[in-house]
């Protein structure tokens, strides 16, 4: 079964969010995906506590308050939010696109509105030509399964919140724990590198800072041990290692998107300014993905591009229907919305 | 003597405001010129108390309120506000922009921004062939001194804050005063109404609804009666009149702009949208008065228009200066605006 929409949005940073309301303004319904688990995209995940300045008539927030904001602005209109998935294909027929994300979602829209960013977030891999022979068997980027861990020489690559948090679970169980950081401080939960300093103390886990990994040790196939090299006086060393964890944060990435066949530039596509439309008609792009005459990734330039994106929508979903512009101060979908009494004129 | 500027923006509604700020982060200083006492535009002129759902963000303000914030968003980077003064010239010479105001405050500028909305606003006029003749001696849009009405009959046509506030003030000096009203009941302030109607109760003012004024009766150049007319039963009647006040609103006109040598439409300019150049490099339009493919007259498309001109000007102001884009979160200049501290990545 496939799910009929009117539009479907592809990213909930804050330009997707802002669609939301923008087709919404128009009396139409949508369904938004996003590949991370919460709403946001870069804003909730690279900067969730950064203040930014340059939101117009938000003299300052961080990039969850404005997350928080938008979510708020949006909530009259119900979009339903599908988080955690991933577009991974779509084509198109008699006007409607079929969509299918990485959890077999289905959807049959009309139109599609790409507010992809700089593309989903994968972790930033580690650089030595055995490291890819080992994913998931020895090295791994995520933790899926704690339990596996138990009774092994752990070695941790990181200082964040990610590197820190599984550095306190696992160390209890493992037969050693190293956690190594570039820096001399941790970026991470100050309560967090608190636990570990006790582990540490206690002798359940170790901490060495201001080293890089400069090395793998394998046995056939097998990883052994990673070279150690402190930064000051280049010493190294090599720790005994049976699994690897590296915490090196995300890095952004288009996805399937790059195979659609759209206008592209390297990791934009291209646009019309009237519409926000692709080459595809029926299939827009807005904020930082979206590339054309003067483009500045600015989210205030989002939130334009999906206004005029949802318009041309509008007359793609409701052919030869008027579409009015409407100030919101008198929209009747906005009193309907929010319960506003109408005012006199 | 002129006052040397990078940037002179025309017109303070929220796109003019912002535009300050966007030049701001560029490093460049702006002065600003009003027609209006106060900065604001139509939103602080027309609609103040009336709720705005769709800046993005901001689930809902007023208008004065978003006027509010964005004065405090662009206090860092002390614009200087010229208020109550119309550009009325503009001439080129060597890539500077000579502009003259209607309080003759001349300018030298590189670079200009017209953010004049739908234009200057001025009173909407009585449409009587004899009314001209009449303006300024017996028949007022605004009111500049108060003592000229006192022992005269006075009627006022209007039911909004304006023709209320005047009817109570002048009420208590005139020999007579009737307030006559197309509806049957007033928009203005009811407080202001509620005094209107112990005035008429005590014999010191008339109150007539639903009912126009259909004609005005003239004894030589002079005003003696105007006709009024019930909306119903279609009965007539003369007022004796002496001094005819009239309020029916601000209607916007778009000024000396027309005269400037700009490609324009009706009551628009056309610009480029990749820079919000006009024809004449250097002159740049944003907000309400800016026409291009797609564009809606949406306060959130002017910030964006605003964002895009001020990267083009700096290109002008400082030629050859390469202009990264710099997201507010790291920008120097926040930091050192605001005097925030720079946080370690």
């Amino acid at each position: 079964m496939s799910i009929q929409t009117d539009a479907l949005i592809v990213g909930a940073g804050p330009c997707g969010l802002f669609q939301i309301f923008e087709l919404g303004l128009l009396g139409l319904k949508a369904h938004i995906v996003d590949s991370l688990e919460h709403p946001g995209g870069q804003c909730a995940e690279l900067y969730p506590d950064k203040p930014i300045y340059d939101i117009p008539a938000v003299p300052v927030c961080t990039g969850q308050e404005l997350v928080d904001k938008l979510m708020a602005q949006i909530k009259p209109f119900g979009a339903t939010f599908h988080l955690g998935e991933e577009v991974q294909e779509v084509s198109a027929q008699d006007g409607v696109f079929r969509v299918r994300t990485s959890k077999d979602t289905l959807f049959d829209t009309k139109t599609v509105f790409i507010a992809g960013g700089v593309g989903s977030f994968t972790p930033r891999k580690l650089r030595f030509p055995e490291a890819e022979g080992l994913e998931d068997r020895q090295l791994h980027y995520r933790v899926r399964n704690p339990g596996q861990f138990a009774g092994q020489h752990i070695v941790i690559l990181g200082g964040g919140d990610s590197a820190l948090d599984w550095a306190v679970e696992l160390a209890p169980e493992a037969e050693s724990l190293t956690l190594v950081h570039r820096r001399d401080e941790f970026r991470g939960a100050e309560a967090t590198a608190d636990k570990l300093r006790a582990l540490a103390d206690s002798g359940q886990a170790n901490i060495v800072l201001s080293a890089n990994a400069t090395g793998l040790e394998l046995d056939g196939d097998r990883l052994t041990g990673v070279e150690i090299t402190q930064l000051e006086d280049k010493t190294k060393r090599v720790l005994e290692t049976d699994q690897l964890l590296v915490f090196f944060g995300l890095s952004p990435k288009l996805g399937p998107i790059a195979e659609w066949g759209l206008e592209m530039g390297r990791k934009t596509i291209d646009v019309d300014t009237s519409t926000f439309s692709t080459n595809i008609p029926g299939i827009f792009a807005i904020g930082d993905i979206a590339d054309y005459p003067g483009k500045k990734k600015l989210i205030l330039s989002g939130f334009h591009e999906a206004a005029l994106a949802a318009f041309a929508a509008k007359a793609i979903i409701e052919p030869g229907k008027k579409v009015p512009l409407q100030y919101t101060t008198t929209s009747p979908i906005m009193q309907k919305r929010l319960g506003v009494e109408e005012e006199t004129g």
